[in-house]
């Protein structure tokens, strides 16, 4: 294969070199967050009072923590290393899990987010001749604009579709020859429910790439993707805090997200014991973004479960691979004392033929007892008046789950297109217990 | 007042300079017209095979007018000047008049385009300083994207906060201490009656200015939502098909919109004749857009009507004002033979205080005669279980109605809030004859 880099040199940037690349940029964040009101008490009290403090990348880890309850706390301003006048935007976090959190750029940052992103997209295979739709929400949320941005700067056509309206996505797709989308892979499928149901051939449509992201995701999903609608689905890993897209991002391999290391400084610890787990096993990543003045963030703790590959990349890039994020720690459910994962029953339902493209995940309380009941759409080939191979369908998804996570559950199966759809992020959990 | 320029030296420009550098870049844009499939043909019969063939603005009458329908045959590359893969980006128009229109960027054409929304945006006294919330649509329709880029140029805090979500745009607001607004002057009164609704203080938000475009108001609508919100409102001006804002936009004069000369040859025609009308006088508008290269539209009817102030404007711009739009001439009505405008009833309306800020035009079949009824809401402080006041208002919006329009209205009055409201552009006709 032919692997084109977009940022050649740092891209296959030796190691050590990209070492002292980290720490020089960590030197000068150190600075920026000094002049915040959050980080100035805080480093102080771990004995840094300036650059000259930060002697190697190992005095990173004399920093505390940061956590998004600290970064509520901090709201508005307190993360903010610059005068206000000199901002000249803010996105603000989708709120997945609480109250927004709010990220302010100069005209810098937005240049160098702008090119994690181009860079990103570039490692894919995309190039100039391109036409990109952004199917994803515009606006104070980072994904709209950061992959708008990034597409333009490579130069492919950027269709600013936004998230939503699925049958105009298609017609978009059909008139302009889009080859490569941007959305979350829960509407990547209901598009292509949507095509099926309407009779729009696959032929009508170029289309080569998707880019996924915005939500955790299994491998059983991307690969059910790649096979209805016959593309190439690359991984994109970023959040709000830490800019949002350009973060981490599979290349043409796609075995990993290379996380720009000259960006960004990834450490994967123990969510219990805090200590930095052995190279290569999971655990909650936490990060440090290098390229970004305005809103300096230090070890922020993003509840995401994943690890490192420790083998290199055919690619030649040198900044490591996160594996596939299968969750957050936030979105472990406990159902009658076991601990689960959403996405343990995602790739149940996805690596099934007969099932259709959307789930969802309910818990209820039925005496003592926790009750889970898993929903999903049946193929669209399959019929809804014929109960007897539906009864061997549910029996065979039952069986799997329980298989999967030790907890028998309750299967219920609906006809194709009729369960309810989300246009941005998907809402697969509807946790009903009382708290 | 002092006066501010974003591009001193061509705003105030004397004309006859001005013109000489219309011609320049006339003669450039027959080049890449000449380039696009629509146009070729269109020239060359017209005798115009190169830019050699305009000597003097008075060749561009040589050009035959391009109509919305024209834009539509050419759909979806007759008007591209450029190879596609130079395309950096597409806007769609909202469709507002039918089928949407798509219009093609290269990169100089968005940083034209950036240049002339940061002018307009300047000329009514915003500076870095300022915190600009754009409360419009981001995506495929030009409004969104546009005012961004024109903020973040002048060096604004943009929120990307996008339209709809009254409550939480409130809270934006306080939050950050937002001191301007882009909006639909509808959401703008609809973001007044929640405030009041939500008992949010005046002193809690320190907004100073908005603009207020995307649909045609009346000049009671701007002072209403000045009174109300205690801010200075500027009108703008732009059309998707001639790049979106940034068209011609009110300067701290507040007395009709300075159309850029630079970027856009106006013309003003009479729709029957065709033909120029007098100086001053109101007519179609008709635009060449001289700043952009991929998708070039030569003296296109816009249906808007209007008509140039014809004495200078005290800041010394050279550049001439528009009138305010009152309305398409697809909007206007014909109501049992008599032609009227939406905006005749909006005037009415808006200009009493006992008046609540939505209202509705319905017209129905009754018989063979056109039944026209005018739904407004009441003030807030009115109530609904008085119906002695009520039945006096209601008669003397009748009676006012009838004395623009010379039809004799049905008046219908709602409680504040109780009309629907729509988040983007205004719908306020409902039309429900048999076509």
């Amino acid at each position: 294969m032919n692997y084109q880099y977009w940022h050649r040199k740092v891209e296959i940037m030796p190691r050590p070199e990209l070492e002292v690349f980290q720490l020089e940029r960590l030197q000068a964040l150190v600075d920026y967050a000094l002049r915040t009101s959050f980080y100035a008490p805080k480093l102080r009290a771990a004995g840094i009072k300036g650059s000259d403090d930060i002697k190697s990348l190992d005095d990173l880890k004399r920093i505390p923590f940061t956590t998004k309850h600290d970064l509520r706390e901090g709201f508005p301003y307190g993360f903010l290393s610059i005068p206000k006048e000199e901002v000249i935007r803010l996105h603000a976090s989708s709120g997945t899990t609480g109250a927004p959190t709010t990220i302010y750029f100069n005209r810098d940052d937005i240049t160098r987010w702008t090119g994690y992103v181009a860079r990103s997209i570039y490692g894919t295979g995309c190039n100039h001749t391109d036409v990109f739709q952004n199917m994803i929400s515009y606006g104070l949320f980072t994904g709209g604009m950061g992959f708008h941005a990034g597409g333009e700067e490579i130069g492919m056509l950027v269709i600013p579709s936004g998230s939503g309206n699925t049958t105009r996505q298609v017609r978009l797709m059909q008139d302009f020859g889009t080859t490569v989308v941007h959305a979350t892979p829960s509407f990547l499928l209901h598009v292509e429910s949507i095509m099926r149901a309407e009779g729009v051939s696959r032929d009508s449509i170029k289309l080569k790439r998707a880019f996924a992201g915005a939500e955790p995701y299994s491998e059983d999903t991307r690969r059910r993707i790649e096979e209805l609608l016959q593309i190439d689905v690359y991984n994109s890993y970023g959040l709000s805090e830490m800019n949002g897209p350009g973060v981490a991002f599979e290349c043409q391999c796609k075995n990993g997200l290379h996380l720009w290391e000259d960006g960004y400084i990834a450490e994967i610890i123990n969510p219990d014991t805090l200590e930095p787990v052995p190279d290569g096993e999971t655990g909650e990543l936490v990060m440090t973004i290098l390229c970004r003045e305005t809103t300096p963030i230090l070890r922020y703790r993003t509840r995401d479960l994943t690890g490192f590959y420790t083998e290199p990349c055919p690619c030649g890039r040198t900044h490591r691979r996160l594996r596939r994020i299968t969750g957050r720690s936030d979105d472990m459910l406990i159902v009658n004392g076991v601990n689960i994962f959403p996405s343990q029953i995602e790739e149940v339902i996805m690596a099934m033929k007969d099932v259709g493209n959307n789930y969802l995940i309910e818990i209820e309380k039925d005496g003592v007892m926790d009750k889970l009941t898993v929903k999903t759409e049946i193929g669209p080939d399959i019929f809804m008046d014929d109960s007897r191979p539906l009864n061997a369908l549910k029996e065979r998804i039952r069986k799997t789950i329980q298989a999967s996570i030790t907890i028998n559950p309750r299967v219920e199966l609906h006809e194709s297109g009729s369960l309810p759809v989300s246009e941005g992020k998907a809402k697969r959990v509807y946790d009903k217990r009382p708290r």
